[in-house]
């Protein structure tokens, strides 16, 4: 996994952190090499580790050894990692580390939890969307990947989706297809969405790639995928959650994208503890 | 509220998004202009109105008009604003600024609930962490204010605050606050973590500004407070929650932070539609 | 066509030239407005105004008027459009906009010029590589679709292909696929690179939604569109030139790439003359 | 050769292409250590093997072995590198290092040729223009010189050059002459730009430390040249290309610049192999 | 201390000088590596090594020897440091590590100075204001930390200080503080700037934490001290030089703070000379 | 005076001090316009004027007026210009656009200093140096200009100075002319630093375009321009100040060179009032 600007970015996050210093850390130099340990104080899946890592590396850190790997479930409890290094500079990277480890490790844990429904009632898979946190989107879909989801797109510019906006300002699902066509290579998809069973024939019609079945129910998703047979790729998004996804998932609909993936989260609680690890988990 | 970066920062978020450019929407180029509608489809509190304007005006919107105003409470269905422009702009500005209102207008219906219920129960005010989503503390921060909370320190430099890791790094309340005394200047607070009474009294003989009374339960936080009888501010934090905050707010503490404020957030649904407002919200 | 960066980048280029400023024409500030002519000095296709006339505008420029559209085919001595505002700015803005202006329209001609010999011969389109200028992949990719090309994918990260560097560090063609097929999402095509027949067969039976054939004579390229059949896409690419342009484009093939669009171009040489345009083109 | 700038640039010149992530190399990791070879397929002068290194290693290669220097001819089939690395982080950089690679070497090969025709028929010098890509002028001028020319000023901030536009702007070579001398310091040269005999014998009385003879024919070269009788450095531009580039150097001219040394640049066609080098080179 | 945008910084300071490359050292690549010493030709307090030595580091040296510290007082001819590396690349980093090695150590003489008037005829502190030269505040206010000085606050975003001009909008010292309390939370303290004796009982009764007694007289200085009697820090600020610093400092006063610190500096002489040390001081 | 880069640089230079927010003016937001003006305490020769209305202009001033003019030396009292916009905006520039204009006055009101003394007594012309603040190198050089000094180079780019370092390194004066003439092209000057007059006979000798007569003497500059009897440029630099300055004007020398008017510069006091123009200038 190569990004070209991942160094910048980690220090933008700690440059908001640290601004025009550390006025606590700083005045704490010089007393030496400590070794700080990150905990799970809740049970979840992991996901961030190497970028927490980097984060420390550049603030100052001189040794990281994981103790589990993006992607692990762990128990409330779990050490995750320590990290070695003078003990101010620890303490200037760890809440920017934190926050970007919580945050990706809770997308991965509500991400695994759907795919296990998903799983457990049909071969639809888990698919998240472009509702993330703005700045963020490269690392929140990493955890969902982490967490089991897949990755629809990653923005307006690599596969053609015509929401109903687009067929909207078209004038209809055959002229929006038919404008798209004109202009894309051959190197995209097109994904038209469709809100009742009548656009979901029309999108078919058009050619569409793939078809998504938006605010529908699981009866009408159900429905339209007998429809669709196989001819184009079947995605159900819009009012999909934890209670009702086990429903969706039975309609044999071959992706299912949920926004809350990212645009929701609980951030995994993971503590930061110099010289020993968090004790008392979950007491608090 | 003149932020210099804010523009270059619109950008950054847009481009993650756009990328090499919007290959559904460029494709209906020159059909017009067009109106899109904001429409809250749940109650809740809005916030970042002006960002969202600035996005779409950044896009290529031509008008932009208000029709509540930040920090106003809405009920599903309500008309929050509207943005004239060419079609296929207003479609690429469209999710940036979702993304970022949606998220912002959480967290400030939460804190929103949260200032209600301390309000009912003492004086304490409801104050945020520094667990923000990295890259969008300005933003967040600014939402939580919105929501009538109040700010804590925006980083590490703008107040000193002593935390157990600190504490055990210098050895001690006494000498961490010693420490930070010969280099800091005049114009930053002190404030210190304690875990215990003992701690709390500790941070007092030391002269901290502002005792954080960190993981304790209510009864420990009013037992502290009596301790400090307002010689210092006292501020309760760790575990705190929906549930446990009333018992929290009426222990006579001065502020309550809550990191969830902005690290668990649940993006409040607002929906964007091309000529005319969503009609029928909720039923998704 | 909205690009979230194209003025930051613009600016970019005219630091590149001004650097410190400009010492010739700094020294004739205060002479007054003047109107600057860009005269096309050759035939050609053009394509760039709009970044042209925005680097004049950053420059200083007061107003701009096109005189053709981006895509129109000129005679050596057309006017294409004049630029006005105070005379030591124009010349400020001139060498940075005629060097986009310029590589831009030179792309587009050539791409003209293959889209013809295609269209002549068969249903091919010429399709753009990733053999493209760095930094400007943006604008090169523009002047091949105003030539009347079509884009392939944009990078990396929107479209797979796998070509014979994948395959051998894959282990073959059906290996490289599965792998992929693990890790992408719904969103994106794969596209296959084929050196024979017998890897075009292998691509077929993994399922490809494009099949590259890589080096073919226009024979073999052939023999590959039958055994495909319509159930990929095709495209050819390598040692394909102006020459030998027809004969595979009578093959049957889908998409033609041409790395040399981009890679290999010669400016349209354009003029820019304060006061009145170019008179006596072609002389020089 | 230090360039403060340099990482910065080819991470962003390889961010343009991997954008959010190489998604075919990318799920081809963990395969291995491979080494990829560079093979020239044409017969030209390299020019940016440290920078297709340092692209490389900033992809994640381990080491790299140059087997030819910048500047050295080699013939079709040289091989000119090896680079070790993990194998699916090789294909990360590879395209952005060629398309860097072959025009630079592009460039080297064509300024070397002219600078061969120059050497053979007097003492010109070939110089280059600041007509060069957007964004790529410092590389450009780089491989210019490694072809064995000689760079003319970086842009309009490091010496004057008062060309036609400039001189109407002043009202005549001794105004223009006039102002300049008024702002200028010590540092700099002035050049003027003489379309006629009579402006050179004006630019020479203005005491132009060099005179640029401005698509003239070689025979006015010659005439000019006498005129200035070292006087003043002599340069012709305009209109000389590898046809009558003898011609031009016969006349004593002291330099002779050429804008498409990098404006119209045929890339260097040079192939990135895993495993083994290119064999069959040519028959492409 | 940890600067996340340090290197981003030093790097641009080098872009600054190096712009499109030394033509002057470029030209002596390739002649070995050398030592160049860097000598004190006047008395003062050095500040500034760990950037330089990174300056250096930057642009290619291989190890840098300190033989002083920041914050030693040197006598003229003293070495403070050497540094190997490639020789052109040693030359490429001199000026641009001397120019803020000089101005540095410039702030940290002459605040040492000040704080030795000051410490010999009272308590107060000698501070640091926001009257820095753009761009350079950090490293301002680090000069002035080594001098001995104490930092005011960073800027506007880290401590309240209502001025005439603010209390001017407000009408008011009380409307002032009143209108910042609503806004601001528990981590900044509130300055009152109070130019009459009037203002500092108004400040008091405000509440201020802080209380800044502009352009006094040293005996009004003392008069607001009394009056102030430890109910709020006090500091003593404008018209305060070398002169009368002894007779401000005699008042009691906590703290005073001097913008001449940093806008008025005269920047310490160092030498820096390849193979030995700066041999006759003081002689130039 | 166009620099594309101007406004992201103003831009940075705001964020510097404006952070996260200012927390002062913020809270006076909705308090109406108001008129700021900008009075000079001090007489000087006031340069930046157009960089502090920029300032103003991004931090939301409505509009500026500029009663005097960048060059136009002023008393004590003398107001510049004044702004209007909302008032908290106002202060919100103020700090940053003083800091700036308080600065480059100052550097212009040194340089007029020392144009006057050196016109007295000679033709000599005061020139700058690259010993300029990081960062600010642009503005101070334009103060230098409005001053009425001339700019030396811009950085190690734009002309070949080859001084004692440069000369050790090659081995000789003779060496090092003759290695950079290998690579510079036709358009950069060369000057050579002579410490002595046989160095002045040697960079004669060696064609050099400019001699820098360096640590002499006023005697030996006079002797020197002597021996240089017209065939070079000359500039006498190093120890030369106020005091000694008119003994060297008095040499015939062309150039005086002084970095003192950039490393050691007082800054121009200005005022910034609301409402009305500071009265009581110079009683503080």
């Amino acid at each position: 996994m190569f990004y070209p600007k991942l160094d910048a970015i980690l220090l933008e996050f700690l440059a908001e952190d640290l601004g025009s210093g550390d006025i606590s850390s700083s005045a704490l130099e010089g007393l030496g090499e400590r070794r700080g340990w990150l905990t799970a104080r809740k049970p979840g899946v992991i996901a961030g580790l190497p970028f927490a890592r980097r984060i420390f590396e550049l603030a100052g850190a001189t040794t990281w050894t994981s103790l589990v790997t993006d992607g692990d479930e762990v128990e409330a409890g779990k050490v995750l990692a320590y990290v070695d290094g003078p003990g101010h500079l620890l303490l200037q990277g760890e809440r920017t580390a934190l926050n970007l480890l919580q945050r990706l490790s809770g997308i991965a844990t509500k991400t695994r939890r759907m795919v296990r429904i998903a799983a457990a009632h049909g071969h639809a898979r888990i698919a998240d969307t472009r509702k993330t946190s703005p700045g963020l989107r490269w690392f929140e879909k990493y955890a969902v990947r982490i967490g089991g989801g897949c990755n629809h797109r990653w923005g307006l510019y690599d596969a053609v989706l015509l929401k109903d906006n687009h067929i909207k300002l078209a004038g209809g699902i055959d002229r929006a297809v038919a404008a798209v066509r004109e202009t894309i290579g051959l190197a995209h998809k097109i994904e038209v969405e469709a809100e009742s069973l009548e656009q979901v024939r029309q999108a078919l019609a058009a050619g569409a790639d793939i078809i998504m079945l938006d605010n529908m129910s699981p009866e009408q998703v159900a429905e339209a995928v007998k429809i669709v047979a196989g001819q184009a790729v079947t995605e159900a998004s819009g009012g999909i959650d934890e209670q009702n996804l086990a429903r969706y998932a039975s309609t044999g609909v071959d992706y299912i994208s949920m926004g809350a993936l990212t645009h929701s989260v609980s951030a995994l609680d993971i503590a930061f503890d110099l010289d020993e690890p968090k004790q008392k988990v979950g007491q608090r």
